[in-house]
C-alpha cells in the first residue's frame, strides 16, 4: 500500500524554471532522451497533442486541406535553392552523410521544415490553374540543432504539423494565412484557454524566406512572451526558386503564390506554464485527456467492498463515459489520498469521490482542480452539474489568462521606460516605431526584449520611441521564449 | 473542356510490375521524391493510410495501448547493445554525423526501428510490477537504406506504427503477440479484403533480436507472397540488454519480457496489387477514401442547368453524406466520360450518375467498380440499396481473394516438385521440414523460394522434403516481395 506521496515540485513563484521542468517530468508529459536536446513525449503528453490534432485536423479538412507525407531527408542542393531559406536553416541542420555502408555523394538534411522537399513535387504536379490551390498538411517532426534546450519549449526535435499551400493569386495566399491564423487563435483561446495577441512580425523576425509572418503571442506568468503559432506568406519566392508554374486561364504562365504555417508541441509547454500551480499541472477541460477522475473510497483499501463502492464507481464511469472523458482509478495499491495528489498533480479538471456514505445517500463529492468548495451532488443531477462545472473551469482559466494579459500591456515613450518595464516583468511594452532596423536594434540591445508583433489592425500614431520620427508601426516588445 | 482521358496503364496480365507502378502513380497514391528510394505519399494514398490508422488506433486504445513519441535519432552505442539486433539493422542505417556546424562525437542512426531508443526509457520508468505492462505505440516513419526499391513495397523510408510492450511474464508477452496478430488479421481480412495465412517464421526469417516472429502472409496475383504484418516475441533479450528490471510481487528482481509489432504503408501496395485491374485501382468500400462518387450529367457541360441537376447532386451528397463517404465531382472543366474513367482509375467502389432524365424520374444510376449491370435506383430506396451494394463489393473482393489463395496452396513431396510449382506460379507450396538450416538452405537455393510461415496450429506429419527425416514442422514456401 503506497500512502506517502512524494511531490517534489518547487513553488511556481519561487523558481518558475525549476517548477516548469518538475511539472513536465512529474506529470509524465515528457522525459529527457539519451540524445542531447531531444525529448521523449510520454503517453500523457502525447494524449494532449492528440487532442490538439483531433481539434485541428477535421477543421483543416473541412476547409479543403489534405494530409500527405514527404521524405524525412532532403538533399542539400534543394535546401540551397531559396537563398534566405538556407541562410536561416543551414546552421541548425543535422546532416546524414552515410547510407548503410556507402558514404553519400551529397549530404542529406534531416527535415528542418519541408518547403525544400515539397516545392519540387508541387512543380511536378501543378501545370494548370485547374490544379490550384494545393492545400497539403503534414503531421510529423522536425530536427533543428539547438545549443540550449528545454522540454517542449526548445528541443532539437519537435513535433508539429506543417501546412504548405500554393495559390493562383496573391490575395488567395494572404487570405489563407489570415484564415489559418484565425483557426489557431480559436484553438489557443477556446481549447487551450490561452489568450493571445495576433499580429505580423517585423522583418527581422520573419520566417526565413517569407514576405510576411503572422503570429500569435501569449504571455507566460514569468512575463515572457511565447510564440504560439505562425503563418507565413511566402509570396512568389519559393514559386520562383523551385519553378512552380502554371498556365492561367488567360493562357499566361505564372508562378504560384505560397504559404506555410505550423503549430507545434511547444503549445504543451505554454499550456503547462499558463495554467499550472504549486500542486502541478492544471488542464483546461477542452484538452484534458481525462476530464474527470473517479476515486472510489473503500473503508479499507484493498479490503472487502461491502458497501458496493467499486461497483458504484464502475457504473458511474460507464454512465458518464458516454458524454465525458472519464477514468476510474481503482488501483488497489494506492490510498485515496495518494490518488488525490496524483491526479491534481496531473491536472485533471474534476475529481469525483465516492465512498460508502455517498453510495448510501445516492450522491458523489465533486472537487474542482481550480479550487472552490467540495460539493455533494445527487446522482440524478450529476451529468448536468458536471457539464456545468467543466464549462466553469474552462471559462475560469480563460478569464484569468485574459485578465493577466490585459494587465500586462503597457505603452512606453522612451527606450529607458521600455527597459524599466521589461526589467519589472510587466509583459508587453507597446511603442511607436519608424520601421528602421537601427531603431529596432537599439531597443533590443538596451532592453533585452525583442519585437513580438505589430497588430493586424495597426493604426500607428505618434513618434518612434527611439528616433522621434513619425511612427509607421506600433510594436509590442517583450522578453520571449 | 477536357474530354480525352489518357490512361496509360498497361494491362495487368501483361506486365504486372509496370501495371503496378503505373496505378500507384496515375491514381496519385504516391510519387518518386528527389531522394533515391524515398517516396512521397500523396493525399489520396495518405487518406488510405489514415483509414488504416482510424481503424487500428481506437482498437489498440480499447485494449490499453497508448501512443507516444520517441526521438528520430539514436546513438550508435544503444543500437549495438542487443547483438542480433545491430547485426540485422546496422548495414541499412542512415547515419547523422554532423549537427549544425559541429561534427558529432558519436554518430546517430536515423530511426530504423525504435527498440534501442525506447528500452533505455523503459529501464528508467519501470521499477515495480505495478508499472507493468507498458503498452506503447508510435505512428511514425523509419529509414532503411535499400539498394532496390518499389513504391510502397520497399522504400528507403516507410510509414508504420510500431508497438513496443513490456510484460511481467512470458505468457503475457506471448499472449500480446497473438492478440495483435489477430487484430492485424481482422484488419487485413475484413477491412482490406485481403485473405491471409497466419503463422510463425522459421528462425532464419525472424526479426533481428526476436525469439519468435509471428506473421501474416498474403498472396499477390503474380503468385508472390507479401508479408502483411508481423508481431515479435522478444523474450528477455532486450530486457537484459537494456537492463529493464522490476521488483516483482515476490520481492525478486526480474527482467521484463518484451514484444514489438508493426504494420506499414506496404499494406497500400498489397491493396493495389490484390484488387486492381486494367482500368486501375479497385478499393474495398471499408477503406476507400470516397465510397461513392456522384457525377452530375449536365445536358451541356459548363452550360445552363435548367433541369436542376447540380442542385439535385448536391442534395443527394448531403443526404448520403451522413452515412457514407461521398464526394460530388462537379468540376466544370471535365466531361462526364472523363470523370467516369478518372474515378474508376482511382478505385471508387460506387458511382452514381444523375442527369436530367434521372431528376425527372426521381432516380439515379448506380454503377459498381467491380462490374455488373448499371442499375436505376429510385431515390427513396437509394440509401438502403447503396449500403447493400457496398457490402456486396466488399464481400465480393474478399471472396475472390479467398478463392485465389485457396487455389494457390499445393503440397509437394520433393525439392524438384517445389521448384516446378514455384516456376509455374502456383503460389504457396507446403512441405514437411526436419528443422535443419541445411535443408532450408537447399530449398532456397534450388527453388528461389523462401519459407514464409509455419502454421500457428501446426501438426507436422510425414518426412522432411529434403532429407527424409521425420518432419518437425510444416512450412509454406513461396517467392516473396
Amino acid at each position: 500500500m503506497v500512502t506517502e506521496y512524494v511531490k517534489a515540485i518547487p513553488a511556481k513563484a519561487e523558481d518558475f524554471s525549476e517548477w516548469y521542468t518538475a511539472v513536465c517530468l512529474r506529470a509524465e508529459l515528457a522525459d529527457y532522451s539519451p540524445i542531447r536536446g531531444m525529448m521523449v513525449v510520454r503517453p500523457y503528453g502525447w494524449a494532449i497533442w492528440e487532442g490538439i490534432q483531433g481539434w485541428l485536423d477535421p477543421r483543416l479538412k473541412a476547409t479543403g486541406h489534405v494530409n500527405a507525407a514527404f521524405p524525412v531527408l532532403m538533399p542539400e542542393s534543394l535546401l540551397q535553392l531559396e537563398a534566405q531559406h538556407v541562410k536561416g536553416f543551414a546552421p541548425q541542420v543535422a546532416w546524414v552523410t552515410q547510407g548503410g555502408d556507402e558514404p553519400l555523394a551529397e549530404r542529406l538534411a534531416v527535415r528542418p521544415t519541408s518547403e525544400a522537399i515539397m516545392m519540387p513535387m508541387y512543380a511536378k504536379w501543378v501545370q494548370s490553374y485547374r490544379d490550384l490551390p494545393v492545400l497539403i498538411v503534414q503531421w510529423n517532426s522536425v530536427v533543428r540543432w539547438e545549443k540550449s534546450t528545454r522540454l517542449f519549449l526548445r528541443t532539437t526535435e519537435f513535433f508539429w504539423h506543417e501546412g504548405h499551400t500554393a495559390h493562383r493569386t496573391e490575395e488567395e495566399a494572404v487570405g489563407e494565412c489570415r484564415a489559418i491564423l484565425e483557426l489557431y487563435r480559436e484553438l489557443l483561446e477556446s481549447v487551450l484557454a490561452i489568450p493571445v495577441l495576433a499580429g505580423r512580425k517585423p522583418p527581422s523576425e520573419r520566417f526565413a524566406g517569407a514576405d510576411d509572418t503572422y503570429t500569435l503571442e501569449a504571455l507566460m506568468p514569468d512575463s515572457q512572451a511565447i510564440q504560439a503559432g505562425t503563418t507565413h506568406y511566402l509570396g512568389q519566392n519559393f514559386g520562383k526558386a523551385f519553378q512552380v508554374k502554371f498556365l492561367d486561364q488567360d493562357n499566361q504562365e505564372k508562378y504560384v503564390w505560397t504559404t506555410s504555417w505550423a503549430v507545434s508541441t511547444r503549445l504543451i509547454g505554454a499550456l503547462v506554464m499558463a495554467h499550472g500551480d504549486d500542486r502541478g499541472l492544471v488542464l483546461p477541460p477542452a484538452i484534458a485527456p481525462h476530464q474527470v477522475v473517479i476515486v472510489p473510497i473503500q473503508r479499507k483499501a484493498g479490503g472487502a467492498d461491502a458497501a458496493g463502492v467499486g461497483e458504484a464507481a464502475a457504473a458511474l464511469a460507464k454512465q458518464l463515459g458516454t458524454r465525458f472523458r472519464v477514468m476510474v482509478d481503482d488501483r488497489e495499491h494506492y490510498t485515496p489520498g495518494w490518488k488525490f495528489n496524483e491526479w491534481e498533480m496531473r491536472g485533471v479538471p474534476i475529481r469525483l469521490e465516492i465512498g460508502p456514505r455517498e453510495v448510501a445517500k445516492g450522491e458523489v463529492v465533486l472537487v474542482r482542480r481550480t479550487g472552490g468548495d467540495k460539493e455533494a451532488v445527487p446522482m440524478e443531477r450529476l451529468t448536468e452539474r458536471l457539464a456545468l462545472a467543466l464549462d466553469e473551469v474552462q471559462a475560469d482559466l480563460h478569464e484569468r489568462g485574459r485578465r493577466f494579459l490585459n494587465e500586462h500591456i503597457t505603452a512606453a515613450s522612451s527606450v529607458e521606460e521600455i527597459g524599466a518595464l521589461i526589467a519589472d516583468r510587466r509583459g508587453f511594452v507597446r511603442v511607436g516605431w519608424c520601421e528602421s532596423q537601427e531603431c529596432e536594434d537599439q531597443i533590443r540591445e538596451r532592453t533585452g526584449a525583442s519585437p513580438r508583433l505589430i497588430p493586424l489592425d495597426d493604426r500607428p500614431e505618434g513618434a518612434c520611441v527611439v528616433c522621434g520620427r513619425p511612427s509607421r508601426a506600433t510594436v509590442y516588445y517583450a522578453r520571449a521564449y
